[in-house]
């Protein structure tokens, strides 16, 4: 049974073996609330994981030791067994779907694990690891419904209550529910006042569907950019946990998960994953009563692939109005373009990209441009559209 | 005259006006050497420059703080002095060129500037900042020039010095020089057996001229993504100072720049803007004999346009061989681009943009193919290279 004490242990047992991150306070974010952040994002492998696994693998007997440990994940938790493995020099071996990113395979190795690539999905590699598990005797590692798991992960919600103690809520991403479930029982233990929300990506909303109808269901499909905590069923342990210790569950949309990334990087100068992201999301789109409170967002981790930060800051300026794309159906004559040009200037927006084309209008003989444009806002963007709209212009989008 | 009591006098003063900014250890950048970060980027208005016109305003006599201070800038040095002034209770005016960014107009009003915008360019902002000190008694605030700038920026080489005693060496920006002067003296001063490094952009590189020169020289020109230290010409100063206090000075390139940059994000999760990417580029580069040392990267600033940031991390990919462009020549005849979608992801590439385009080919019925890509890295752009020509493509870029 998960107990306090346990807690207390893995922050002894775990010392060696994490790095610090001391809460950062939050800069401009909100003036209603009094924000910090947990930044997990800075420990070890870019995200809390670490935590859950290094414990898990530090209480396995000798002769499970001697077997090592196997796992199943393309992300955070790979690199987490990995390296905790290593940490208590014992072999650990990772299953992976083939088609996993290069750069995922690779920091799985060098955080000293063997890697065996799975034809198949993600489903395929688990089931080949639990294959593995059978024929060898290797202890598997959940990534989240496990009890040493979770009082590893529970150690952060003791390091918060250490370093700042008149909290009034704690907000935490949920994937598979390890994390909250550790945390909230963490808290709730020691200072019952204190509220543990939870989030997750609407799109993958698995935990909060499931408390909401008070029974484990499994979601058809997920998809969302917090990967991380893209997960179709909880924990049957996680979700026991989080009905009893959880205030609140809300959702957030990609939409505000990239706005949330774009405003760590503007004002904090920090690096957050989706999964990371989603509970400082939360807190800046008011998905909480948290109005004149202390609160604490745990960024659970920053391993966004570089790629894919683009289209994130893509869509944060998009979403907050500093991009725009416009949409104009225009007479394939000369100088009409010249016109767009100078009404856009005039208005000070600053064109990025044009595309003419000729296509499906509703005249034959008219063209699409297409403008991509730097603004200053969404009422700048306004002002622009209404700009051409005046001079005649027929802007679609 | 500058002394060291004078930048433990600054030390003193900007206590409750500058955040405290600990050393970093940097993950993953060399085993080489090793390597710290001195993250001013996380420095209220996100850059070092608080620090200089903190000390400066600080000192001002009652009946010049009764006046208030002009200064001209668009951009680190502006926020600096708009909430150095603000923090002493006084009145500040910057001047900036009308065209500069909307977002820099709007943060130093955020930190209770007032602003004057001055239709022209920089030069012209600064010949009406002059002309309004003369005319109102403002006090100037210089961005670099100042012997209590100076004084306010080696408040770092003091506080460097008293979280790490034993590093071998400080590696830091250089744009007008104040930063360096301050560090340098006061690590020269208390530690002489450090040594001092001085990183410019290649594409700004005044006073790595001058100092090679041995006098002071003015730039035609600079241009360099690391705007906050695009400067043109030394300060008299600074130049003195740098002269004597300085051990070497490199400069880096553009794809340095963005690639030192990018390291930042993946590996420490944090954001740095071009200028205070320099000293970390330099490091990454092998510009000074660093190895088996302990050194120092000051971070100055983080203040990068987001817009921009999207470019960098383009420029980061593609000069580590993550992202690819191919120009390849083809007959345009059906099946050819089918034949170049099976090579390329025989060879594991990701293709993420095609262009098709008939034009300036030598054969009137060949056209053109601009494939965007992600790939491993250079060996594996190679690969899909040869694997196209083997099979009679003309890859052209």
């Amino acid at each position: 049974m998960l107990t306090i004490d346990k807690i207390f242990h893995a922050s002894l047992v775990l010392k060696d073996i994490i790095r610090p991150t001391p809460l950062a306070r939050a800069y401009g974010f909100s003036k209603d609330f009094d924000l910090y952040f947990k930044p997990e994002n800075l420990q070890r492998t870019g995200s809390f994981k670490l935590r859950g696994s290094g414990y898990k693998i530090s209480q396995l007997s000798e002769e499970e030791k001697a077997k090592g440990v196997i796992a199943c994940s393309a992300g955070n938790h790979a690199q987490g067994v990995a390296l905790a493995a290593s940490k208590c020099g014992i072999r650990s071996l990772i299953c992976l779907p083939e088609n996993a990113p290069l750069s995922k395979v690779e920091a799985t190795k060098g955080f000293g694990a063997e890697v065996c690539l799975v034809p198949g999905v993600y489903d395929d590699a688990y089931n080949k690891a639990l294959e593995l598990k059978e024929e060898h005797g290797y202890t598997f590692v959940h990534p989240f419904d496990d009890e040493n798991v979770i009082a590893g992960q529970g150690t952060i919600g003791l390091e918060i209550l250490n370093e700042l103690d008149d909290i009034d809520a704690v907000i935490v991403p949920i994937g598979g529910g390890g994390l909250i479930a550790g945390v909230a029982f963490a808290i709730k233990s020691l200072r019952p006042s204190v509220k543990v929300y939870g989030v997750q990506a609407a799109g993958a909303p698995s935990m909060f569907k499931s408390i909401k109808d008070g029974q484990i269901g499994t979601l058809d499909s997920v998809s969302t950019i917090a990967d991380g905590i893209a997960v179709k069923r909880p924990g049957d342990l996680t979700y026991e946990l989080v009905s009893r210790y959880v205030d609140d569950i809300a959702t957030v949309t990609e939409d505000e998960i990239c706005a949330a990334i774009l405003k760590l990087i503007e004002k904090q100068k920090m690096i957050a994953e989706g999964a990371g992201a989603v509970s400082v999301a939360a807190a800046m789109f008011n998905k909480f009563p948290i109005q004149g409170k202390k609160v604490v967002s745990v960024i659970s981790g920053g391993n966004i692939d570089v790629t894919s930060l683009n289209r994130v800051i893509e869509r944060g300026l998009m979403k907050s109005g500093r991009i725009a794309t416009l949409m104009i159906e225009l007479a394939d004559m000369p100088g009409r373009l010249k016109d767009v040009s100078r009404i856009i200037a005039d208005c000070g927006g600053n064109i990025t990209e044009i595309h003419h084309e000729r296509g499906n209008t509703q005249n034959i003989k008219d063209c699409f441009l297409r403008v991509d444009l730097e603004t200053r806002n969404y009422d700048h963007v306004e002002q622009i559209k209404q700009a051409l709209r005046a001079e005649g212009f027929h802007v679609v989008g």
